[in-house]
């Protein structure tokens, strides 16, 4: 029987019919184009009634057909007790009653189960990924914000209201400064946002430096690529943004292995990307910071679903409901 | 059908018969007196049959009765995989077979559940302390060392090889100090040891200090006991590593917190103790650093159970295994 996996990001919609292997059989992406409230719960129902027609025309023939699960993946908070979605870049999703919508939508009958991007991205690196068949795994999302997605034991951790994971808010680095109010330490300094603004501040602070980031026609248009091929070619201030960025990854790395000892860490979101390259930097600087047994024991590795993450773990959550 | 919990920690062990909802009908108290290997093992045993006496003659008569299992909290790592115990303060226990012995011990019928005294503490403060009946919640234990104990959505954060919680290790302050090698940033910072040995520290940086900590007749006599009561009466030196103390605590809170989203952390070991009166201050710096809508919620408190924390919580392993 077929599964449905459905990844909802902050500009488009990605549906998959997978194999209950993970194999994916049929695939298509929507743009959201400004989508929003119903309108994107009602792009969701019709994202399934488009994967339950494949899964008839790829059975027995031309009806759609009953599918083994439904597994949605929003880019915020689920709230399992209430069935309702947090999702910022999601217009009017402040508590978006999602499992209601789907329900009213796809009928009572089907098995639909709804979980956050940070979850569905370590359910799909443990089930197709780079930690296959592992059970205590983190996955560190690091782009426009930072989060991990945890498997301890098989399960994931949600947390008390389901946003356990909040790793943009990892405290690293004395004294508390002001700038942290708004994003959490770790996020200030080392998501993607934070790499560009450190560079920008240091270029504001910095007139004598004339390096290749001051070519660019205004600093807004810096992105962390820049950052990372400035730096391969020894630009001072790429070094300093970067140097400082690898000792936060690796001080995160090593936390959450002292904390979880996990089998694997998998590092992926947009700056995991370019910044892959420094993976091994990053385990040399979280090996003298963590617990030593865990640390000599953890595989660091890259995403190796990338982008698609989401998307299987959607896939995932379908197969079956964990056992509790 | 009553429970046997068994509590072995380095300098002794602790024995209760527990009735179901956790009542303890009878409790009993051995030193260790220098024992190590096997002779533990069989204190162990000789422990488990006084409890199973008890339980005899506190039901129908004279004969030991059959209880209803028995949970062992051990002072280290439990390796489940294998049975066996690595703990680094009862000589002879690098690798001690404690599951083997106890069923050669006790029959091999009898259903014996070991565990670290980190899962212990957080499962005790659950089912009888002071978050009783949270699912998702965290113990810090600050003594010698510093650990957590993790519980989320009901289940133990174990890791691969049973060492998670290792929050000695954490990285809270760059940069690096070799210092940090034998035990960890935090625990350098913030144990007990940690504490006595940065007021030392100081001291011996400071001659010009004449303050209370000076009139013990060596600074090998300092406890945290005697911090915490300088602090009060405005010790300049105490204050400092007091202050400091206290800005690690609650960075160490807020990335439990931002990780787990607990309902409950809960701070104990021999530190909490004195550092109690600290409480709402490790709070306010937690709440600076976390993410803030899980730090809204969470709830800080002193463990209820103090000392007999583990001891509950090995009562509550053996009361059912949790399901997998």
């Amino acid at each position: 029987v077929p599964l449905i996996g459905i990844d909802l990001g902050g500009t488009k919609l990605a549906s998959a019919l997978f194999a209950a292997d993970g194999e994916i059989l049929h695939r298509e992406s929507v743009p959201l184009a400004g989508r929003g409230g119903e309108e994107v719960g009602a792009l969701i129902v019709e994202q399934i009634r488009a994967m339950s027609e494949q899964a008839g025309l790829r059975t027995s023939g031309r009806r759609p057909q009953a599918v083994g699960g439904i597994g949605v993946a929003v880019p915020g908070i689920y709230r399992a007790s209430t069935g309702t979605v947090w999702a910022p870049n999601v217009p009017g999703w402040d508590d978006y009653p999602l499992l209601d919508e789907l329900r009213a939508g796809v009928g009572p009958d089907a098995r639909v189960v709804i979980d956050s991007d940070r979850a569905a991205c370590i359910l799909g690196e443990t089930w197709c990924g780079g930690a296959r068949g592992a059970r205590d795994a983190v996955f560190i999302a690091v782009g426009t914000g930072i989060g991990v997605g945890i498997l301890a034991d098989g399960h994931v951790v949600r947390g008390h209201a389901g946003i356990a994971g909040a790793a943009g808010w990892l405290a690293l680095d004395r004294p508390y400064r002001a700038d942290y109010a708004w994003c959490g330490c770790l996020e200030y300094h080392a998501s993607g946002p934070g790499l560009v603004k450190v560079a920008r501040e240091l270029m504001d602070q910095d007139p004598s430096y004339t390096g290749e980031l001051r070519r660019k026609a205004s600093t807004a248009e810096i992105t962390t690529a820049d950052l990372c091929a400035a730096y391969d070619r020894d630009d001072a201030l790429a070094t300093r943004v970067i140097d400082d960025a690898i000792e936060f990854w690796g001080m995160t790395a090593a936390n959450l292995v002292s904390l979880f000892d996990p089998e694997t860490i998998i590092f992926g979101g947009g700056v995991f990307g370019p910044a892959v390259r420094f993976l091994d930097r990053i385990r040399g600087v979280a090996v003298r910071w963590g617990q030593p047994i865990s640390m000599r024991r953890v595989v660091f590795t890259a995403s190796t679903l990338g982008s698609d993450a989401g998307l299987y773990g959607a896939g995932r959550l379908a197969l079956v409901q964990e056992p509790r």
